[in-house]
Order: C-alpha cells, then sequence, then structure tokens
C-alpha cells in the first residue's frame, strides 16, 4: 500500500524508512511537517508528501527537496540514510520507540501555540549509544562559549561532575570550551555509574550522526557514544552550517530541565541557547564571572536583565530544578583566610554585643563606665554583663569588668 | 533662658553647644531623640534634656549619659567636643545649616514610619573639608570587603573613578580594601574638579572626627579632607566599636542615590550597607566576580535574591541610577580576540543567512545544490543569492555560484 509497494512486509522497517525520509526532505525545524506527521502517522505522511497529496505548508516546506525528484530515489535516499547510520552504530527512533523523549517533544507544542518562531519539534532522531532515559526531568543542559576562559571550563567541570554526580544526564553541544569541559567531567561519573545502564550525558548535534565536528572532538564523541547518546535530527551526511547550530540549541535546551549559561561572549550563539529555554519553560540559569572577561559579558547581560537565575555551582543549579533542598550561592566551604571571622558576639543580642563592645581594649572598668560608652540604661548593661559572662566573655572582680576574648577556634 | 544662662548673647554658638550636646548624650541612631529635636529644635531639646522634662522615650535613650550626671559637666563636654573638632580643621553642622543634607535625613523618616530598626536620622554631623552638597542625588556610595582581592580593588577602583568622572560624589566609609580603593580613585579626578569646589568623595566614620581608623588611613583622610569631605554624627574621641559600623554604614547608604557592593564576603558588613540602602529606598547593586572567590559571594547572595542589580561598571551604575541614556553591561569596548567575531551575515534575514551557510566551502554550485541544501524554495534562494551578491557574500558565473567571505575588518 505504500508509494512504491515493497516494504507491506516490513511493518519496521517502513515506519523506519519514512522517518529517515521526513528527516532528509524537510530542513528542521518545521512546525507544519511535524504537526502532519502527529496527526497521520509517519508512514502515511511520508506517501502524503512523496505523492504530493498533503496539506499546503507541508508541501511548501518540504518542496525545496521533493519537486522534481522521483520518489523512488527519494526513498532510496532514505534507506541510504539509515544504512549510512547502522555503518556508526546509530538507530533512528521516533515516537513509538519507548525510548523517544515524549515529555521533551511534548514541551514544543506550548512553544508553538504561542507563536515561538522556529520553535518544531524533532519528527525523529538519530541516536548512539544508550538509550534516551530521564529527558527532561533528570538532566541538566550546561552550555558555554567556544573559546572559554581556564575560569569557565574549571566552573563547567566542577558543575558537570557534581549535577552528573547527584544523578543528573549532563546535555550540551559536543562544542570546543565550555561544552567539551561539562561532557568530560559527567565522563568522569562513569565508574560509578557503570552498572546503571544509564547514559551520564547526552550531545546533541548540528551535523550529521555519522560525522565529527569539531573534528578534534571525533574521540569525545566515541567515549559520549559509550558512556551516552549522541543525538541528531539531521540525515547522516549533513554539514554543520551555521544556522543549523541555532537550530539544534533548541533541542539542547529542551533536553534538560533547566539550562545552565557557564560563559558566553556578548553575541555568543550560547544565548539562543538560554533563549530557546526560556521559551519552552525551562530554568535559565547563568554563573557570573570576572567583569573584567569578555567571556563573561553574556552572562552578565542574562543575569542584569533577569533574564537568568544567578548559580555559583551545582549545589544551586539543584536547588533552582528543585533536586536538592538548599540553595547555597558560595564558593565552597567557607571564607577564605582573614576574611569575616567568628566574632565573639556573633549570635548575641545587639545590645549585649554593644556592651562586650563597649569594654576598653586592655584592663577593667565600671559598669557605669560601660553606661557611658555603650549609651545603655545601667539594668541593660548588667543584665548583658551576665548574659556574656555566661558565654566566657566577660570577667568580674568584684565592681570592675573586663572583656575576655575568647580562644581563636 | 537656657539652663545656664550663659549663652543667650551667642545664639549661633548656643545652637551648636545643644547640637554637640545631643550628639553626646545618645548612641546614635535614636528616633525617638531625632523627633524630639525636630519638633524643638536643638536648643529646646537640649535643655529639656538636661533639665531632664522630656518624652519618656527620650529620657531613657539619654537616661546612661545624663542621670547622676551635673549639668554643667554635660555643657562643659558639648564645649568640649566643639573645640576638639576646631583643633582638626572640622566643624559641626545641624538642620539650619546650608550645607545639611536635607534630603538624605528626610529619606529615614519613611524607613522609620515603616518601622526600620535603627533607621533614626542623625541629628547633627562633625564634618571636615568640603561643604556637603549633592547629596544623595549627585552621590554614588561604593562599598565593599576590607580584605578585598586585586580583582575587586581593581573594579572598585576603575568604578569609582568614572562615576567621579561622570561628576558624581563618591560615598564610602575609609576602610581598607574597596572603601580606599574607591576614595583613592575618586581622587584622582580632583585636578579636573579642582575649580569648582565640590567634594568629589565624602568618607563617613564610625568614630569621632579626630580620630583616624584604621590609623594607616590617617595620610588618605587628610586627602579626603581637602578634596572631599570626611563626616562623623559620633562625637570626637568616640572609639570605632563594633555596632557603630553597622549604624554607620546606614549613613553611608544614606548618601548615596544607589550603593555599589564591590566585594563582599559570605557574613560581610557590607551587605548590611546594602540592607539600609534597600530600606531607604535607595538603588542597590552588586559587582560580580569568579564563583571560585569567597569575596565574591556577598554580591552574589545579593544577586541570586534578585536583591541587587548587576553591574559592571561606571556605565551601569550612571544607567541604573538614570544619570546617563544607555545600560551597558559589559567588558571594556569590545570582545576577547577570537570570541565572537563579526559574521558575514550578522545583520542578514536568516534565510539568506541560511543560503549563505549552503554554500560548499570551496567552489562553485548551482542554485539548485543550494535549494536543496538549505531546504529553501527556488525563489527564496534566487532572493537571497540577490542580497549576498549586493553584499559582496556571493558571486556569480552564469547558473553557478560561489561564497564570497569578506575581508577581515
Amino acid at each position: 500500500m505504500t508509494v512504491l509497494g515493497t516494504e507491506a512486509d516490513a511493518g519496521v522497517d517502513e515506519v523506519r524508512v519514512a522517518l529517515a525520509g521526513l528527516l532528509r526532505v524537510c530542513e528542521p525545524p518545521s512546525g507544519a511537517l511535524a504537526r502532519f506527521v502527529g496527526a497521520q502517522g509517519p508512514v502515511a505522511a511520508w506517501q502524503a508528501v512523496l505523492s504530493r497529496r498533503a496539506p499546503r505548508a507541508v508541501l511548501s516546506a518540504t518542496a525545496a527537496r521533493v519537486d522534481g525528484t522521483d520518489p523512488a530515489v527519494l526513498v532510496g535516499r532514505a534507506r541510504a540514510d539509515l544504512a549510512a547510520a547502522t555503518r556508526v552504530g546509530a538507530r533512528l527512533i521516533g515516537p513509538d520507540d519507548a525510548e523517544w523523549p515524549t515529555a521533551v517533544v511534548s514541551s514544543f507544542a506550548g512553544a508553538v501555540e504561542r507563536g515561538v518562531r522556529g520553535a518544531g519539534p524533532p519528527m525523529a532522531l538519530y541516536v548512539r549509544g544508550r538509550p534516551l532515559a530521564g529527558l527532561p526531568d533528570r538532566a541538566v543542559t550546561v552550555v558555554g562559549s567556544r573559546a572559554s576562559s581556564p575560569y569557565g571550563t574549571r566552573v563547567a567541570g566542577e558543575l558537570a561532575y557534581e549535577v552528573a554526580r547527584a544523578g543528573l544526564v549532563v546535555v550540551s553541544g559536543a562544542a570546543f570550551g565550555i561544552d567539551t569541559a561539562a561532557h568530560r567531567s559527567a565522563l568522569q561519573v562513569v565508574r560509578s555509574s557503570a552498572g546503571t545502564g544509564r547514559a551520564v550525558t547526552v550531545a546533541v548535534l548540528a551535523c550529521g550522526i555519522d560525522r565529527a565536528y569539531p573534528e578534534a572532538n571525533r574521540g569525545l564523541l566515541e567515549v559520549i557514544a559509550r558512556h551516552g547518546s549522541v543525538v541528531s535530527e539531521y540525515p547522516p551526511g549533513t554539514v554543520p552550517a551555521r544556522h543549523r547550530f541555532l537550530v539544534r540549541n533548541r533541542l539542547i535546551a529542551a533536553f534538560g530541565a533547566g539550562t545552565v549559561v557557564v560563559e558566553a561572549g556578548r553575541r555568543s550563539g550560547t544565548l539562543s541557547t538560554a533563549a530557546a529555554a526560556e521559551q519552552l519553560g525551562r530554568s535559565v540559569m547563568a554563573v557570573p564571572g570576572p567583569v573584567t572577561s569578555a567571556m563573561s559579558v553574556g552572562c552578565h547581560l542574562l543575569l542584569a536583565d533577569r533574564f537568568a537565575q544567578l548559580v555559583t555551582g551545582a549545589d544551586d543549579v539543584l536547588a533552582v530544578l528543585g533536586q536538592s533542598g538548599r540553595p547555597t550561592v558560595g564558593a565552597g566551604d567557607g571564607a577564605a583566610p582573614g576574611e569575616d571571622p567568628r566574632h565573639p558576639t556573633d549570635g548575641l543580642e545587639p545590645e549585649t554585643a554593644r556592651v562586650y563592645d563597649a569594654f576598653p581594649t586592655r584592663g577593667w572598668c565600671s559598669v557605669q563606665d560601660l553606661v557611658v560608652e555603650a549609651g545603655l540604661p545601667v539594668a541593660a548593661v548588667m543584665g548583658s554583663l551576665a548574659v556574656l559572662q555566661l558565654h566566657g566573655l566577660a570577667d568580674q572582680d568584684g565592681p570592675l569588668w573586663r572583656r575576655v576574648r575568647p580562644e581563636r577556634p
């Protein structure tokens, strides 16, 4: 019953060929074609496209690659795509497959309804490696500048490692800089998650699944395919053109419960990922950096406009995503040496602290001296002295008092 | 008619003695005493305090330093304070003086009404140096950690220099670190403002006007007193106790149209200045920094809670305060080398850019090649090619086209 009538006995293959064909005849994203496929199913939609009996918008979206080409040639290309994918160990998944990220795809519906341009969902995905799972709920997107600074690389690495250790999938784009740091660091938790079979990191490509871009990251992509997943909605062989990075960025954003921008220049493409995350209703987060660094300008723009939530590390990210109890903006466990030491009066009532501070630096003084210096009533000073004595912070000798400095911890 | 009856012929002195006396008998801030002085005038209020015929709250606020002391002794102390101030070249100003910062003081009224603790206005101020002017409208408070990092010191310095150059007074607390950097950098514009007679920077002390704290900043305070103003609401001789820094911080915040926190540790006292600024309805701003720096934790806390507006330099500060047209979050004039280079298709329509990106890297191709690669209708590709040719980005040779890469600027 298909246009070519040769696949009636191979239902699964027929679906697969249809999905591959649909990906090839239309540059994503196409809301019109995606809707049509959703309504008709991939096989019927593919046949309708080939026989040019489809809604006007679908015909228009596919005209450039279909009109004037023999349907048999198009089917042959789809089969060739599947073969090319198989050669690199990739599979093509669609809405009927168990690992299809249904929650990711459905999140596009709202954006499409709100008229967000370029918000069409993927119709199918080429996948290498582990099954897609936990997207977007148990995933965090970590992105940033290709030309990252040592600071950004370090922060991205620590953040990705910690969120991966917390059991979340780290999603990124396999680019140089921040993306590479995020993938690599997530992969460091592989040992502990080896038995689970789950992906620790997902790379979404702006080119065919059979290509490595950048070429220097070919090895990294191989490792990701072993311990995580590599994903593309482009047919095999597709080259990474500039507009594809922007289109791909919507998937990177959609795959995570939130998007963290670690470093971004003023005009960084990373900002498009942040914008996509916002349009899809995901949390947008940004890591601040030195104002003297051009690599943090984009992050500061996001934060200054209150477009993004400031995060300083994995704890903050988990808190924003509701994956942990407590937001803790901070740098490590404590303050730097010499800064903000515990003060002896920390935790005391203000009046008590005032009396403590009213003591002369050395030697003894009377209650009246303290009354005058602190500017408090006698009764208040007496009460405070009792509290201080209790805490070992004041010493009494008859009518005279002196301050006791606590031992440094 | 005064309690001591010796000053009837020297009205001005009488006011001055009353103000000095009022400052001495009560540890600031005291909303009750300030209100009483506002209603009665300083001379009548001072006499009422001495003769203990004042509202209960006023008697209570002054009991510790008045009860049991001969009024003549208290008047003598007030006179001694004025003499001590004169010896260091300071004057005591009150609400009837031309340079009294009326707008600063009145801003406390709202905070007091809202029940903000410790929001009492100053009753009088000891001042060394130039007349107080432009507070708070033409002033910016710049504060931060004493243990500032080289990064923070640099950012504070550049920011303070630029806002001072824009004609604003830089207000700070003369502490080590950020405060010192802010005062020093503001003083660098002195040459250009020498003729104006206006203060370029104002230091608000947590001790008597005759004291230097920290001692190492004595020289800096002398320079500030020459080209700016040094201010204290404490009687001469008052030592800088811990609670006085917090109390003083409300004045630092009140003196500026906005408060910029450049660096602050997690538990920095600087955060109290930010809180005071917020309570007084002033803009609160914070400079981000590396998340790896303990000195930026306080700033990041302020930003993460959206308590402060992110600023990266003087331009941002002026924009927030409405003193300039345009907010420009950024690092200097441009991006770092290699990051975010101008792309040839910047400014082009998305479809046109897509056609540009669809060209093969080298060599010629047909319109149909572009149609397939870009996934756009022929008409759209032809239109885009015309636009690209117009911009010198595409070259035609009969039916074939190739991409032209623009010269690097």
